[in-house]
């Protein structure tokens, strides 16, 4: 008996690892959204898209603009933004600091709107912050939704 | 012994349960192939992707360009267009008639081409309809596989 | 007795399975970092992506840049570009040889500087071959963090 109560016993538990792995879900999607042209601002700063799309797992902050990881894991990042042609733009997918990806478009009289993105996938410990930062003198179109910026985890590890 | 037996069953059901959800794959990429420019049109309409990638599940419509999502859960979109610079350019991604995200760019007589994308996380009902719109006055590139829309279910509910 | 160890062992056998398809875990970001603009060259060539960003499951080749499928599935992948606008910029997402989405750009003394990129699922077999081709005569700025290509596993199959 001891034999096949201890085998269901090993059952019992990976099963509840296994469900407990599957039920960790973390995604989300926020739109910069301030009604037209955000920025040219001195320094660099932290993008907040400020305008909730998805947050499931409540790790996207629309008050920072920052994203930390509620489990260690593999996740994707994805942004998106359009802006005018008349200033520089420039994204970067930043990691506790550290540059990841990034995405920039020069000045232009000829080319009146710019469109561009970038997108990584990124192995974060529980607390890694990830988030866009917009360098100095560049601007972005934070408007009609689009400038954009979603994550996923894809594996719990 | 009951006690082990009903220990047993919930296993067995919490099995069922797990490879249940572990075999709902839906994932879909399509290209909107038309021989080359495709409008513009007098109103806004579907952008049709009529070609396919890819239809895990079959839950995207290549007659209609419409992905019903067949389970609750939450989903990843990503959309990419080219477009000539000759006419503006304007996709958004529609959830049952409300735009999510979009992307476009101006008509320009310097910049021949333009490309543009956008993504976004969404957490879908069963039967929930997505799908791009191409704005009234706009084209995008419909050839080469340049013009793509993209979907996968990220987690069940 | 038989009964329930046999129930027991086929729930045991079911876990396994679980849990194997559980940890395989297949996901890649790698940058082409070649301190500036690379290509054009003659003819299409393989844009390796030489720095890694992440490698879990090591399928993504650094010195190749090809990535080979290690178990069956439903996979992503997402690629975005910078280049000069002074030269055309293309690169196509290619599978085992056959194309399966592009982006490019026109070359143009007006824009000078050009983003794009492209996305796609793709159904794969064990060892299928996934990589980024820049076209004969084409360029992109493989410098800053700005040209990267990323995948990963959706779904086992």
């Amino acid at each position: 008996m001891a034999c096949l109560e201890d085998r269901l016993k090993a059952c019992e538990e990976k099963i509840a690892d296994l469900m407990g792995k599957e039920k960790t879900m973390v995604a989300f999607s926020a739109l910069a959204e301030y009604g037209g042209a955000h920025g040219p601002f001195d320094g660099d700063t932290t993008l907040v898209y400020n305008t909730l799309i998805a947050n499931v797992g409540d790790a996207y902050n629309t008050s920072t603009g920052v994203f930390a990881a509620p489990v260690a894991g593999v996740y994707c990042f994805i942004l998106s933004y359009h802006a005018g042609g008349h200033q520089i733009a420039k994204l970067t997918l930043t990691k506790n600091g550290e540059p990841i990806v990034a995405t920039s478009d020069h000045k232009s009289d000829a080319d009146t709107a710019d469109n561009g993105g970038n997108a990584a996938v990124l192995e974060l410990k529980r607390g890694d912050q990830v988030y866009v930062r917009l360098a100095a003198g560049a601007h972005v179109w934070a408007g009609n939704q689009h400038t954009s910026f979603s994550g996923f985890l894809i594996n719990q590890m």
